[in-house]
């Protein structure tokens, strides 16, 4: 007895709209052992007419949060765990440990004098320090130092590890990845370095003192690797960054006042596979909705306030983490109107970009907002 | 009572092994009530030491499938089916009815007269013409006639339809697109034409005209569209390429005499998302093994011979289809010791490199040859 | 006493407009004491309103030239001359040799057997077939055989030798460098080759086998040094892809069916400082006026006809050698109206575009054809 | 009676060695009638061995010419002159009034509420900043204030206007373009604005707080012009830049720290056709000699030292300015114990590098150090 094929069926000119007969069923069976199918009993479910995406917008809390991963200190050693993080687990893709898309994200906390061990992975990382004193990265020998809202890289391929020195203080972080996109790719690779830690190098911070001079770069200094060599981006220089630009731009309706981190050296991404953004709303300023494809995770890095997901209303406060899934609708405001709030995102709009699947549109009516459910 | 959470555990230092007490049994059911988990219970699931490719090697004999092809006109209709499609069906994918990795591929059948609607989506395609005369595409506006072993691109975005006309025979053609990646990507748009069929609205086979010419170009013909301006690739000086080339190169160990298909104004892929490749083995060529990141799938063009994919012998024959998974060892063999055998290779080499994810390995041992299993 | 600086004196607003006075004068000379000046005695003459060439439109008849450059074989030996060539001096620019602006040309003969030694510089060469058999030049090590209208690039910094084989006839070529420009940038370097010869390392003609593919290009073929791997672009294929453009596409109002000479790996000219094309005037075509930035020298590759430039008439046949100026007006006529007419065109072009000073214009009166003086 | 030809004779294998005859010298005044040569007269002069600069090393310093830039304000009015600017005119290039290579140089003064009328051309221009408060440049429609030591582009193509605001104090610039290269090519035109002024027509400065931040980028900030959109470049974070640089790396052997200014969307040159750095002579410094192609305009911005060039000495002091001409020896030497020196360089680098022209040389002997005559 044949299952039935004619599930997907839609009663439109050049789509597939075959009924299910004994002699056909009789036929797909055929098909099938010789590890193949009819196209048209699939053909309406793989060729949607949008994207529908199995990811739910989710918001994170960093006060719900932030207790549990303080326990894990408790409750695991770092050398059991190899690092306590908690991760985000958006429901509907649980299967691939992603927070949103393809994107992994979680929450790490490490205390002072804890170093995780060293080691490297087709994986691409960045990590966004939340809270804690004394944090700093290694990668390839460069060490970099981190504090409050600092963003740093550890890129493809690169040997890399987390510590925080032993005069800091409990340090938490979110990690943010694309395991799961290079797992989908079936192209991940993971070596534990030898000597479980690296060595410095190179004068401390000093890739970031090198590459992030506005308008200046160092003759001689070719980098042709395929991610930014600037591996740390500080927060002091971007927010006044977005301050200067709010000063002599009106911005996006969308986005209020956005910018791209960069590779300084081909103003593209940081990284191929991962790209980030710090936007500023400006004080009471409520965006317009719009949609485009890509998978985005917000971090609230400064302020509170909320953003409208497919009709859904999320509320935000500083360090909490929301997703927006690809093609869903989505508008952001600040609930302040003295201070302004800053969203930094984290997505795989490079990826989009690159592959030519990047597409946008915007909400037309109700003078661009969302109706909320 | 929780299910258990510690089945990837590795006794590896830098490797998560925590074991479930009660107490993180707890936490973990705790976390997960709000959307998180905890990492070590899935670092090594997601983090692997090498690529484990869920596809599996798999070849398609054209004598098993041509019937069924040619069965599918008396089965159903175009106007019912859209297009009659036997699609490959790969054991390890058939939750993406992909061919292997994020590769769709299907064989299609159409009689003289006969013509498919016109549409658009945000997958990229390609045709291989298997048999049969009168084939032809319009792209765009843009009509190409189609030969045996032609190779012609319907790229993202654009406007296509397929077609045999009145006085041809009975076609077969392989078709290959990106449609399981993109659908991963969330990012597939799908439109019927509002008319059913696109008007010609230049010279036949003007594309191949104007692009097509070895070291020279039209004056002023600036194409920044991210795909070849020529949409059609004939057999003749593909092959006629390949001659020359082995003429004066030792070409390969692992691939023989190999040529990329590419976009005449950037010397890259042909599409963003999908690579085509034509390889000759030469007579009595044996490769070597290697394996490399991506997913490929080959069409032998020409003559006959062997594979060996992970240590599993797969023998073809002309319009034999086999794919090659990720990271999978694999060798080729031409059977003959007077002709040449050519292989077709349609692959996500493109996004694979674009990414920063390819990778590629020799065969060490035994000469570099399998063990066959 | 002083000499006068006020000669180029304008009376419109925003132009130097200063009398000489004695106080002035005297002024200057103080600051000629200094290795100084004022701007205001120059600035209108540094600044014109527009281009104005020192070249002249020149045309150079084979009949007149070619018994010459036959006679030179008599008059000196290839060990004494270096090479036996004719250069081509244009009257504006005898100071420093070229045939119009920054391109130097000449008319090298050689006889079977006979070989130049091998050298090296930092000027970009081509060379043009115009009568003979058995020409064959040698690049790097890479020997391309020459025929009727074949083109042949000696990129910068490349070792190379022109020879007629032994059993040849007496060939005539037009070689074309950048020689003034690299000049006049005070960055040219020679060296002989030590061995006065090189030997020939590949098999025959290896590039253009290699790389004069359409759509195809060899895999792991990195090439990224700044000229054309494809060392020699013959004729037959050359004509045959004008033909074929010629069949699809109604060309331009000024120019006909023209084609540049490309780099097949970044579709860009085939060397930095030279610039190469072909154009079709079609039987009985006359195309319009028009005039653009940069330095152009034609050279009659098939049929007979004439150009107007800057309002003078210039009939031209086969292999003759004409040159348009820097901004001059120009048009050009078949003088059949059942063959066709092919002009090969040496030029500065890809200079002009790289440094963003590629300026065009139609002549808008008279239907786009300007009065004959 | 015909003119010796002879004169440029080398007695080495592979160059030119022909002694005039009679015969020869009839030979060569007919080819003289045709527009044409014998390339064996000059061919050793036209393929040098290597660079042979017709520029002169010359210093100019700030104190002589100062009280002459001064004097202009007294004796020309800007209506009359234009612009009251005093060139720097190498004595081997006064027939093109370059201050070395192809590179213009002058020194502008203007005093408060002066404005000079705007225009626009094909060469491209920088401005420096010596003296004055008040200073401003209006780039199509960007204002940009400008204090010591700022740097300012006006593009080719853009519309531009200097001026002083009135309540600022007399301001004394270098101007630098490339003039003279322009003009070589042929390619300058010059329009003077129809309004003599505009409008200014965005938020001041803007384009320096949009494109000016290190590792961030407008989101849809587009920009693909040939130049930087960045126009100005401040002292203040140049001087910060050179002294992060320090800190993290031991600089290069010849030229200390140095830092190229760079259009952030490419990392390329601020223009196609001049480049700009800033390099910072540590205390002590002195450099070892190198020499390479180009041509280099130096300006004191900080500190005194001297440099030796081609074997003579010169001395500079803050707003000195002085040049190196194209393959010229040259090493510099700060000195002062105490304070850093800092070197602002204009060049023709873009260009050298563009085409594929630049080569450079360390000097072998002497521990790295020119004897001086």
């Amino acid at each position: 007895m044949s299952k039935p094929r004619d599930s997907y069926r839609e009663d439109v000119a050049g789509r597939a709209n075959v009924e299910d007969t004994p002699e056909l069923l009789a036929y797909y069976d055929e098909l099938e052992s010789f590890d193949a199918g009819a196209l048209w009993t699939v053909a309406n479910k793989i060729e949607p007419w949008e994207p529908q995406s199995s990811s739910q917008p989710v918001l994170w809390r960093y006060k719900d949060l932030r207790d549990h991963v303080l326990r894990s200190v408790d409750l695991v050693t770092p050398e059991k765990a190899g690092r306590r993080v908690i991760y985000l687990n958006n429901p509907g893709r649980t299967d691939v440990a992603a927070a949103v898309g393809w994107i992994y994200a979680g929450l790490q906390v490490m205390h002072p004098g804890e170093q995780a061990s060293a080691h490297r992975h087709s994986a691409s990382a960045i990590r966004f320090i939340m809270e804690g004193t004394g944090a700093y990265t290694v990668v390839d020998g460069h060490k970099m130092t981190l504090g409050h809202n600092d963003f740093v890289l550890t890129p493809n391929g690169t040997w890399h590890e987390h510590a925080v020195s032993a005069d800091g203080s409990p340090c938490i972080w979110q990690d943010g990845l694309d395991i799961p996109f290079v797992n989908a790719m079936e192209a991940n690779f993971y070596e534990v370095h030898p000597d479980l830690t690296q060595a410095v190098a190179y004068p401390v911070d000093d890739m970031t003192k090198t590459w992030g001079n506005p308008g200046l770069t160092p003759r001689g200094g070719d980098w042709t690797k395929g991610y930014s060599p600037m591996f740390k981006y500080e927060w002091a220089p971007t927010y006044e960054a977005l301050s200067k630009l709010a000063g002599c731009s009106d911005g996006s309706p969308f986005d209020g006042i956005l910018m791209d981190y960069v590779n300084p050296v081909t103003n593209g991404p940081v990284m191929k596979t991962l790209g980030a953004s710090m936007q500023m709303l400006r004080p009471g300023e409520r965006t317009k909705a719009h949609r485009h494809t890509g998978s985005y995770l917000y971090h609230v890095a400064k302020g509170s306030g909320h953003s409208i997901i497919n009709g859904k209303r999320f509320d935000w406060n500083e360090h909490d983490i929301f997703c927006v899934p690809s093609w869903a609708w989505h508008e952001h405001a600040n609930a302040s109107d003295r201070d302004d709030a800053v969203l930094f995102c984290l997505s795989d709009l490079p990826v989009m970009r690159a592959m030519g699947l990047y597409r946008e549109q915007a909400f037309g009516e109700n003078d661009g907002h969302q109706p909320v459910l």
